[in-house]
């Protein structure tokens, strides 16, 4: 077979594939360890600022390492105390591994580990569930504990101490400018052609503000690289461990009828003047449903020419590349699976248009949402006959994951979509309840419900509209009745008849699940 | 005496007084009508766009017209039905008077008058209680029903269609472009010099949005006036009627010892370089309070140099001028006592400098907020032990006034603070319960809640460690033990433990004072 050598990519005739070779120089040479040398740096009571985003780029070594290190030293009688902060969600090897550890005292800003969730919910571990976009500067003003160590994974670092980071950007820049110390673990696991695919740039919060001159999703205005002091790195850990891959499920009937919706209800926007047709900025939450949406998408032939400003981005963009729809995707991580991520290094370098990776300061600033006009789709757990949303607590009281980005795309973008199946739990619990048992976004900010039974466009809607609304068009057909029911009986007995309610009943829907396992 | 007559300015040796002459022109004569005569061009079934904001430069003379023309007409068996638009709350004249003839079908986005607010909660008229900054948009896009008639109270309009708004801006810019047709009132209440206060600059929500060019409270990027085409007024009514006058009452020592609290941490935050010295720009909610603590900075001499960027300014300002510390104060109206406003024509040339009047849309603009890193001040109704704010509904049923731009402000801003008297109703009222009865400030938005008792600061704190920060610091004392039984025992019998809650007690504080009369 003929081959051209040309760096780290061969062409095999009209194909690319790509050695991922570790890349080397005299400052990695200098400051190379192994991930259990670094772990032993490591103070017992700890900050880590780790990177990883919708488990997408976070360090795998060092924190299975330093989970090692606490397990043996436990029997020895030492005990650790852990603060981790990272961007999102991250794998089992960090998350996993440190909650393991029973050391994990305090994990910011969005979570979706089941261990680690079980801790947050059984009152062992702290969890501050943040707005994404509000990160930076809780850590630039020194309102949480202070980084000791910053863990990032990098596909290089040179020797005057440029990181290039790999599929996530994330809060590293910040925990890299903030931390004492900087272990990088640098990984081969992907072809170094993935530089410049990032956007490095955050505000000073310590100064005046000035405007984000982000106009378009694809526009750059920073850099593709954190510049850091090569004093300030201590460790450098080689890797070839991938990212956990995300597994898509095939979009069930339920996600593929809420996507028929959700595309239905576009183009009527369109036709009412309210969407230019040239110009319709995505935001798109994680999930099956989701994915669903993009999917179809990429198959209705009304839609084109796709921008998408978002936070994550999945496999699901394929389906709108091969489509030669995709215009330009804006995000702070790619999430592939494994074939995803084979497909998007086959075509690193013609994509390097395709993809900007933004720090999540950014993928989520309100500035740049309200600008653009997003049409911001994102999931509930549950929503109110009154148009809350819940999004974080199940039954009012244990974390699912976390608000994460929906804060900030919901209240500033455009059109904010949220969008959940009627039922969970084989039809014991509903989605549409009478009061939400946590709101993380309230009646005056959402606008559109989505369920696979229907659209409720809620806008211009005095809350009594709202509640007929959502009870025809989106509540399960088994639930109406009783839905129906709480209502009629709220306008008798409420005091107030503005947002009728009976406050005895109001979350007895809740109450009952709890104690029967069913809100039937 | 003597003096020297320039225009309609007379100067009394150092002193000014001006004459309030009404201005004409030959538009102006070809228009006129009295407010009897356009309160009968008016169709029956109705959709008003009126000017007003926080009652500030509201239209008092046709409303009042067209009431009485409802209540004589339904004596013939006519039918009337009112949509009324305005930028936030008006006065006695627009507000209570269409209320009381019973023809108000639906009011959009705020409002603070006792007729209607009776009205919503008994559910006889529609209320939409919606965000200053999406009102705009929902007009411009025709989400709501479409204006028949802008009646816009001005200072002066001229030949050529330029329309000078009086005490206020609000929606008045919208409400004129997207009305059927245009009536003024001319009002002589204001000295001519008010031209120029107003900076009139609106989105253009069709086209893809550009950077809102604000850097400092004191930019203006618009226009004086609101064109239109003079062929749109169909009518021009003289008036002299002044604005409902704002009575003030001396701070009583729960709002003084608010203030000293927010002071005091205002303080200590700019020791921890959190807010930079010479840049604080404050947005100061409606009220008793929100006018304690401008006093209290006017006498503080830790504070200097103060800036304001937002959307009601009060007679609170003058603490702040006579002080020497105003540097800027950027609003969407300006709502003064008599006495202030007095005050305010005295000096209305000199500070032409100090005050910006704008849009509501640009006054709560989530962009500039974010940028200037606000520091945003409100009342709340009650918060709970986790830092959920209810702003807006009494006992979760009865509208109180509305959001207003709280939303926007809080969600936006570098730092919200949510101020209220811990005891309502006597003592009867805890304004710290377990859960709030009605979300619209979410834990993940709010910072910093005082209470004359002390302050929380809650940035950076998991639920369990802001519910302990609230219930110490903030409620009243005869309530802190009664709210520690129900997070005890909600810490006992919650599933989750992360925001643990008894659901069936959850709202049990709100349904007692319903049948008893106290919370105790």
């Amino acid at each position: 077979m003929d081959f051209l050598f040309l760096g780290n990519l061969f062409i095999f005739g009209q194909r690319r594939e790509f050695t991922l070779m570790a890349v080397t120089n005299a400052l990695i040479e200098q400051k190379i360890k192994s991930a259990e040398e670094v772990a032993a740096l490591l103070p017992r009571n700890v900050t880590l600022g780790c990177s990883g985003f919708t488990p997408a780029g976070y360090p795998k070594l060092i924190p299975v390492a330093f989970a090692k290190r606490i397990e043996d030293e436990k029997k020895l009688g030492n005990e650790f105390s852990i603060n981790l902060y990272a961007g999102a969600s991250t794998g089992e090897e960090l998350d996993g591994a440190l909650a393991k550890t029973g050391a994990l005292k305090l994990r910011i800003p969005y979570q979706s580990n089941s261990h680690l969730r079980n801790l947050i919910n059984q009152g062992e571990t702290d969890f501050i569930d943040m707005h994404l976009s509000h990160v930076v500067k809780y850590i630039e003003h020194g309102i949480l504990p202070k980084i000791d160590a910053a863990i990032v994974e990098a596909i290089e670092v040179t020797v005057d101490g440029k990181i290039y980071l790999s599929t996530s950007s994330g809060m590293s820049a910040t925990y890299i400018q903030n931390a004492e110390s900087v272990y990088i673990e640098l990984t081969d696991t992907h072809p170094l052609e993935l530089k410049g695919y990032h956007d490095i740039y955050l505000p000073n919060h310590h100064e005046k503000g000035l405007p984000i001159n982000i106009l378009n999703p694809g526009d750059r205005i920073g850099l593709p690289y954190i510049q850091v002091s090569p004093d300030k790195i201590k460790g450098i850990v080689r890797s070839n461990k991938p990212d956990a891959a995300t597994v898509f499920k095939t979009p069930d009937e339920d996600c593929q009828n809420i996507a028929a919706h959700v595309l239905s209800f576009i183009q009527h926007e369109i036709k009412k003047g309210r969407i230019p047709k040239e110009y319709l900025p995505y935001q798109n939450g994680v999930g099956n449903i989701a994915n669903a949406v993009l999917a179809s998408m990429a198959k209705d032939p009304n839609f084109h020419s796709i921008q998408m400003y978002t936070e994550v981005v999945q496999d699901s963009v394929f389906d709108l590349i091969d489509a030669g729809k995709l215009e330009i995707a804006s995000t702070s991580a790619l999430t592939f699976s494994e074939k995803g991520l084979k497909r998007f290094h086959e075509n690193i370098s013609e994509w390097k248009s395709k993809f900007v990776i933004r720090p999540q300061e950014i993928s989520n600033h309100p500035e740049v949402i309200r600008r653009m006009g997003l049409i911001a789709m994102n999931t509930a757990i549950e929503v109110d006959i009154y148009g809350n949303v819940n999004s974080t607590h199940v039954m009012g009281t244990s974390m699912m994951n976390g608000i994460g980005g929906s804060g900030d795309f919901t209240r500033n973008s455009h059109l904010c979509i949220f969008m959940t199946p009627s039922l969970a739990k084989e039809g014991n619990i509903s989605a549409v309840v009478p009061m939400v048992s946590h709101t993380d976004h309230n009646e005056h900010s959402t606008m559109i419900f989505v369920t696979e039974q229907g659209l409720a466009d809620l806008r211009g809607c005095p809350p009594k509209k709202r509640a007929e609304l959502i009870i025809n068009n989106c509540a399960h057909p088994i639930y109406r009745d009783k839905l129906r029911e709480y209502y009629e009986n709220a306008l008798r007995v409420s005091k107030g008849k503005h947002t009728p309610h009976d406050l005895e009943k109001a979350l007895s829907w809740h109450v009952q699940f709890l104690k029967t396992g069913s809100m039937k």
